[in-house]
């Protein structure tokens, strides 16, 4: 049995980890924090776990946390940092879920999270954990920085296209919407219910922190310097990423060979799915469950590819994806514990 | 492993059998019927089941059926009681998810569903399956009858106050709400999210086909006829049914026993979650699970007991209890396969 | 012109006050207070009065406010009484759509909002301004206390039956839902989308601060006191209250003349709206309009009464309801600037 | 008063044509006709008129309608082509807000609808009903092509850029978000709350009915051929258009003067509202009013324009447009009858 510890388990990725980790039959959650609740019973604030756990959440600590085999952070950004060098001294295996160790360049990453990294050394040996892409360095790795929830349905349905070089890397376009559970489990007024209901709208059109670790991961997809443009969008839903991506294909004619492409990508990868050629992807279809689909489209003759990619953000863009990140690193089979289809309708 | 036929698969509950049996380590899908359907693949009408089901939607064929272990029928009402006496005849063990053998009294079976009923020898046979109630006889039963998704609530809900006789019979109240789900995956245009989105309403208030099927229960229970109201309601969402009961104490100093009543009445049952006294428990919290959470209320020296009811309708209130009752019939562990936490948020 | 202030204009009440008043052609907004967000334009807050108001908050100032025809309060409750007095003294009048001046008996207000009451001559002298009851004192107040949004669904639809004595009044029971707009605009962890999406429960049910409010009401209605239990459940939408109502006849053969007995009631009523016995109002009927509708229902031959009873909470249960009784207290058409009809789908 | 007559009244722009004439001060609605429906009263089919209108759907008859000063069509389409050579020859004048007569390739129309077009002459006559592009033909026209809801948000949001030419004609792209009414009331399963409930999705990706009235729209703005990409997705919600615009700025300097550009194009437009640059428009800021709000964003020192336009499918994108164009055809303010602020929260 892998022993587990959470750190910041009140928010939406620490109850998604505890509800997978609850069925998965090789771990057992020996500890979760949580500053402000510690001393409540999980189950208390979260009455799905009744009869699942009869932990409390506890203070943070650094050595509990070390005497775990592995510790998940689904902290706040500025959390994971400034744990991290005493916890990685102490030989902790860690999956950190915050935005701490995505980025390589620490000028963007202090530009954009407002404040300068406090662990260099550790955010050039973290392993961005997009195991599609880097399974083999996860399953040694100390340190696993767990992908963004857009990053990752925005990497998976175009890293074909920018392996392969058939397409015009400086324009890539990435519409992406998101549920309401994305923006965290915080009192904030724009994230009513009554905000959020019955209306959709861009934000962050101008800018959002994770255009930058996708243009990171494209750009070592592709081996270049991409332009991306990024906007997300918020959905009146909790849960479900839909990224629609557009590229401009070199040469249309090979638009024939592109299901193929996409298919031979992913065949062997377990939680990526290629539907057929002009389907349409639905976010319930991978409800709960740690699966990317996506579908390409083309329209009359255009060289524009688009293809439609769907995760739910809290499982393949999130805890589930660290539970994979965890199998890899515990050389578990790869799908343990994340077999159960998606809840639909 | 055993060997399951599903007749009627292209609704919700039979989603949600193929759903919930995709992980279940004893059974085996072998076949799944829609006359419609005829030879399209699960997977493409439910696309969260690529990846786990190979299975076409064949013709239902007696024969095939009968070589089953189980058989569930997840079709509308009529359907079951035609196939039923060919299908007990040749030894099949049947769950029959529909209403067709609910009622014991005959008259108010074809009443309520606007035929007479054409298997009676079977109706009577049958075991209503509410596995808290009845569980012995449901382990040798040959059909089982699955209870409906409302009276699955309103008489767990009840069950304590009218066994030990501590509250007036005559006068019951139970007011329902149920998520959009219950009405089944037919084009009905009072169901489109156009007509139920953002709104809420009750239907059936001044009669639903469930009214009898609780009073059945109720009266069972308290071993003499009682006198309930029952009013079902449509929420502005997928899954899930509150009900909010109202029961008149006969001596109010009773009130101080009720909680431990509830506790004792349900300590062995793994599906039934009796909250603290004043909780409020939301249907989210057992959305996806096989579960029943309650929770009592007193308001100010009132003798009125207020019992706030939840479930899932297509699981503890369809294809979970199904499925328990399955395990029962099979001696297996009831809770096999129907130990995941709830999907929240 | 009416010159109209509003003091706590940032909540759902204030611009739905806004919203409506900008289509009233004889009021015009000359004022609107808010401490937190004194200076912002209220088009900035609310993009949907862009074009409307060029208004922008400030800081409350009894005299600006005393300056005013008419002073909406859309405050919480503790406010509006500790301004009362001066403002009275003013000479201005008040239509108070928080909590302060409902309630006459001062022990109960204070025992329910957990302060002792500041403006007891006020508190008696306000007048409770359901209009379908009090019609001729409010048009002569010059102070209007606006009833809570439950208690007018739930007042309008026992009216009838509590003024005629059919009904047992110590056995009332209101089974009431609201939409998440209800719990005002404020960052609250419990009203975030994620947690109130997709997701039902009742809440308050051991005791509702609207509670003595209705039993106030109905029991002035009924002319001795009621016994009512009250328990409110939150909905996954935004706007609209459906409240189920239960009550004894005491003579079951008075079902046959209730239908009369309500239309003639409120035959000359323009806002309350009886549908056909037997019908199922809609919240979304009456979404954005001031209106109430409701039905009646029997059950077989029960002699429980069922009436459904919906209103759109910010409208006939608050800000609809305070024009409607401006209109009154000076002399315009009762529906002026109400005569939209809801926006449904 | 203007006798109006609506064709095809039991969908959602019929309902929503009867809301916004209910308070129009020059219109009476005379008839409103239904093959299905004819008798029942229009009320008992939208509660929300109740009180409002005493009419009742009746069979279509060409004198009837004939007689009335204007004629909205209502219909699916291939239904007003039909009627329309008897109807113009009548001398009716016709706003048909159906697609019929929006294309005047009629061998495109042919394709995308599956039928030849039956009425040549009229298809060439009829104006294409976008006020803010070509308001003086309007006033005179016999017949009004009125826009579809998808067409309206993404040719308003373009116009600017393409008429003035700063942007590269040949990659536009239009990724389109609509809410659950767009796709009318019918009783289609794949519209089920159920369906489309919490889930997200992209549909007609590979092709959509609007891509070609788009094309033709921006084309004829820009002067020549445009290539543009549209892809719809369907939001769980009833109401609102939200359309993400992208187009790639010839020179990157002209960014500066992008906003300026929008702001005068539009100065004179009551029904458009340019948002200052970086603002997130928000579908519910125009529910269930004739607006278009709009705003300009730029990321990093990208070359790609970015706008971000709002509507509310069935009012701007539908019967507010339709009797926007009214109002110009019979000389009244265009804002008569389209005041009222949009329904927020």
């Amino acid at each position: 049995m892998i022993k587990v510890g959470i750190v910041g388990g009140t928010g939406y990725t620490g109850v998604e980890l505890l509800r997978i980790l609850a069925v998965h039959p090789e771990v057992s959650v020996s500890c979760i924090t949580s500053r402000s609740e510690a001393g409540m019973p999980v189950a208390d604030m979260y009455p799905n776990l009744r009869g699942h756990y009869d932990l409390a959440f506890s203070e943070p600590d650094v050595k509990t946390l070390a005497a775990c085999d592995l510790v998940f952070f689904a902290t706040p950004h500025g959390v994971a940092m400034r744990m991290m060098p005493e916890l990685m001294a102490a030989g902790a295996r860690v999956v950190d879920l915050s935005a701490d160790f995505r980025l390589k360049d620490l000028d963007v990453w202090a530009s954009w999270y407002g404040m300068p990294h406090e662990s260099p050394e550790w955010a050039e040996k973290a392993v961005y954990g997009l195991p599609e892409v880097v399974r083999e360095e996860i399953r040694t790795a100390q340190l696993v920085a767990n992908p963004g929830c857009y990053p990752t349905a925005v990497q998976l349905g175009f890293l074909p296209l920018l392996e392969s070089g058939l397409v015009d890397p400086s324009r890539l376009i990435a519409d992406a919407k998101s549920g309401a559970s994305g923006a965290g489990r915080q009192g904030k007024i724009g994230m009513l219910h009554g905000e959020v209901g019955e209306s959709f709208k861009a934000y962050g059109a101008s800018g959002h922190r994770h255009l930058p670790e996708i243009r990171q991961g494209l750009s070592q997809a592709c081996g270049s310097e991409v332009g991306v443009t990024f906007v997300p969008h918020l959905i009146p839903m909790i849960r479900g990423i839909e990224a629609t991506l557009y590229a401009e294909l070199r040469d249309p004619a090979d638009f024939d060979r592109l299901q193929t492409l996409y298919e031979e990508r992913f065949r062997d990868e377990p939680f990526v799915d290629v539907m057929p050629f002009g389907s349409h992807p639905e976010t319930r279809s991978v409800r709960g469950a740690n699966s990317c689909r996506m579908a390409l489209h083309r329209q009359e003759q255009s060289n524009i590819v688009i293809v439609s990619s769907v995760i739910d953000n809290l499982v393949k863009g999130a805890a589930g994806q660290a539970v994979q990140n965890m199998n890899i690193m515990f050389a578990l089979p790869e799908t343990m514990g994340l077999e159960a289809p998606a809840l639909l309708p």
